[in-house]
C-alpha cells in the first residue's frame, strides 16, 4: 500500500518544510511533493530543521503549480483551518485517516494539501481537492503552523494505518508474582505488624489488613518486588541495627 | 474540570517552549510549569515562537527540581520516546488521555512531563511519574522534538475531553495522595531504611531505592493509605514491642 502524499503549497518557510518531513517520517510517511517553495529547492534551513529525516526519504518533487502536484492522484484532501463555504465532505483529522485507509485498499492514491503559512489555502486551491479536513481547535486561539498540522494528520494516518497492531500493554515489567508469594508476605507482615503493636483492637484488624493488602496487591508485584518487599520489613523491624 | 499541567522539565531551547505553548493551547490547555530553562526566564525565543499564546495563558510557573514542580499534583505522566524497563503502566498519547480524564473526573491534579531534548527523562525524573506515555513511532526514525511531543498529547487530551466523558470504572477509591505527601513518606522511608542498613553498599542505593519508589507509587495510594504506610513503617522500626 502506498503512503499519502503530501503536498506543501506554496511554503514560505524552509524550517515548516523541514519540521513537515521530520513529522511525516517519525509516522513512517516519505512522499512530500512542493508547490512553488518561496525560497527555492533545495533549502538549507528546512535540511537543518529536519533532524535527518530527507536523508531518509526519497527527495521531494517540485511543481509549479497545484493542479500539476495533485495530477497522478485519485482522492485529495485539502486540511483547512475552518470549514469553508464549499460543498464538500468535511472531515476531522481521524474520520479523515479512516477515510484515506478506505480509498487505499481499493489501489487508490491519495493526497493531502497543506496551505502556506500565511494565508493556507484559497477557495481555487480548495476546488481542486475532494475533501476538507479540519481540526477542532480553541476557538480563541486556532493556530498551528505548518509542521504541526502535517504532525497530526501524519500521526492519525499512522495510529489508523496500525490500529491492527496490539496496543502498546502495560507488559513492560516482570510478570506479577503468583498468588503463594504475595500470601506468604502478606501473611508474615501481618503477623510482625500484630506482635508489634500495630492492630489496636482486635475488631480493627480484619479492616486493617484489607486495606494494607488491596494497597499492595493494587500494584501486581513481580517477585523481586516481593523480596525487595520482605528485606523492608526484614530491616524495619531488625533491632540490632536500630537508631 | 482544570486543565492537565504540562511540565517541561529543564527543556533548552527557548524556541522550543514557545511551540509547546502554542500547541497547548490551540487545545484549550493553559497551565504550564519550566523545570530548569537552560536560558533563563522569561526567553525572547520563546516569546517570538509562541505566536501570542503567552498573552493568553497565565505565565509559566518555574521551578527548580522536578519534584517541587509535581508536588501539589496526584497522578502524573511521563512522556518517553520509548518503553524503558521501569515497572509502570505504559500508555499510548490515546489510552493516557482517556485515563488522564477518568482520573480529573474524580477531581484529581494530573501533570505530564515532558524531558529535555537532548536527553528526554532520566530514570530518576520517571520514577517521580506514576505512569509512561511513548507514542509509536517509526523505528527507523523516532525523532520527535519538544514541541511536537506537547502537540500530541494536547490533541489527544482534546479530543477525548470533547468526547463523551469515559466511565470512572476502577477509580471508585479515594483519589490519590498529592505528589508532596508521597513524596514525604518515601523520604522518611529511605532514611530509616539506611539507618538500619538496608542499603548494602552506597552503590545500590539509587537502584534500590528507586525500585521501591515505582513500586509503591504504582499503586496510587491514597491520603488514608499513606498513613497507613506511616503507620507500619513506625510499627516495624520500633523496638520497644519487639519480639
Amino acid at each position: 500500500m502506498k503512503n499519502p502524499v503530501m503536498i506543501l503549497n506554496k511554503p514560505q518557510m524552509g524550517e515548516n518544510i523541514g519540521a513537515a518531513a521530520r513529522a511525516m517520517l517519525n509516522f513512517g510517511l516519505t512522499a512530500m511533493r512542493i508547490v512553488c517553495p518561496r525560497d527555492g529547492w533545495p533549502n538549507p534551513r528546512a535540511i537543518d530543521m529536519a533532524a535527518g529525516a530527507f536523508d531518509q526519504i526519497p527527495p521531494p518533487q517540485i511543481y509549479t503549480s497545484l493542479a500539476e502536484a495533485l495530477s497522478d492522484l485519485h482522492v485529495v484532501y485539502a486540511t483547512t483551518a475552518r470549514p469553508r463555504d464549499m460543498i464538500k465532505p468535511v472531515f476531522t483529522p481521524r474520520t479523515a485517516a479512516q477515510d484515506m485507509l478506505a480509498h487505499q485498499n481499493a489501489g487508490i492514491n491519495i493526497g493531502l494539501v497543506f496551505g502556506s503559512e500565511r494565508a493556507g489555502l484559497n477557495n481555487d486551491e480548495i476546488a481542486l481537492c475532494h475533501n476538507i479536513i479540519t481540526a477542532a481547535l480553541n476557538p480563541d486561539f486556532s493556530s498551528l503552523n505548518l509542521g504541526q498540522a502535517v504532525l497530526l494528520l501524519s500521526y492519525e494516518y499512522h495510529s489508523a494505518a496500525n490500529q491492527a497492531l496490539p496496543e502498546l500493554g502495560e507488559h513492560t515489567r516482570a510478570p506479577t508474582a503468583d498468588h503463594k508469594t504475595m500470601e506468604e508476605f502478606l501473611q508474615r507482615l501481618e503477623m510482625i505488624l500484630d506482635e508489634k503493636g500495630f492492630f489496636r483492637t482486635p475488631e480493627l484488624r480484619p479492616t486493617a489488613s484489607r486495606n494494607i493488602r488491596n494497597l499492595l496487591m493494587r500494584s501486581q508485584p513481580s517477585d523481586q518486588e516481593v523480596r525487595t518487599l520482605h528485606g523492608i520489613v526484614t530491616a524495619l523491624s531488625d533491632n540490632k541495627k536500630s537508631h
